[in-house]
């Protein structure tokens, strides 16, 4: 089992369509993906505003790293929540 | 409800030692703390060795950085697991 700790940078102004928007993708896309087991949204950060914490369970590192991010739904998934981001994700994984 | 994220880089040759130490410490301090609501332990990352994640649910943001840092249990925690840091650990807060 790996967790991916995901720190995203949103845009100014698009706080709230952010959350929206992971919460309809965490819904409707994560659900589909081979090695998916969790995800949790943990909110904004005290120290570093505009930073937002989620974190995904993933069956293997390679179920997200290769067969998720290999995957259509990765193109949905950051259809959804990518015109959000300010910057790329900061993105590690622990295991 | 406040969840405290902790990355801390272990001294190398350390890591056994500092699992166990934190384990011992999360067991026998946290649970005196005012405040102290759950704790994770999530492993080394993938992509930084040394470095290690755990997590803390905190009733409230002060529970934390002036309660129970303000407190002799702080003194305790860090006795344990302060030994097998290699500098200090990067915490941030998620509300």
């Amino acid at each position: 089992m790996v967790l991916e700790v995901a720190h995203v940078t949103v845009l100014a102004g698009h706080e709230e369509a952010f959350v929206d928007a992971l919460s309809e993708a965490a819904d409707t896309v994560l659900p589909s993906a081979d090695g998916f087991v969790a995800f949790s949204a943990h909110g904004w950060c005290v120290e570093r505003p505009n930073v937002y914490l989620f974190t995904i369970q993933w069956a293997s590192l390679e179920a997200h790293t290769e067969g998720f991010r290999g995957s259509d739904l990765f193109t949905d998934w950051r259809a959804l929540i990518g015109p959000h981001f300010d910057g790329p994700p900061a993105v590690e994984h622990f295991a």
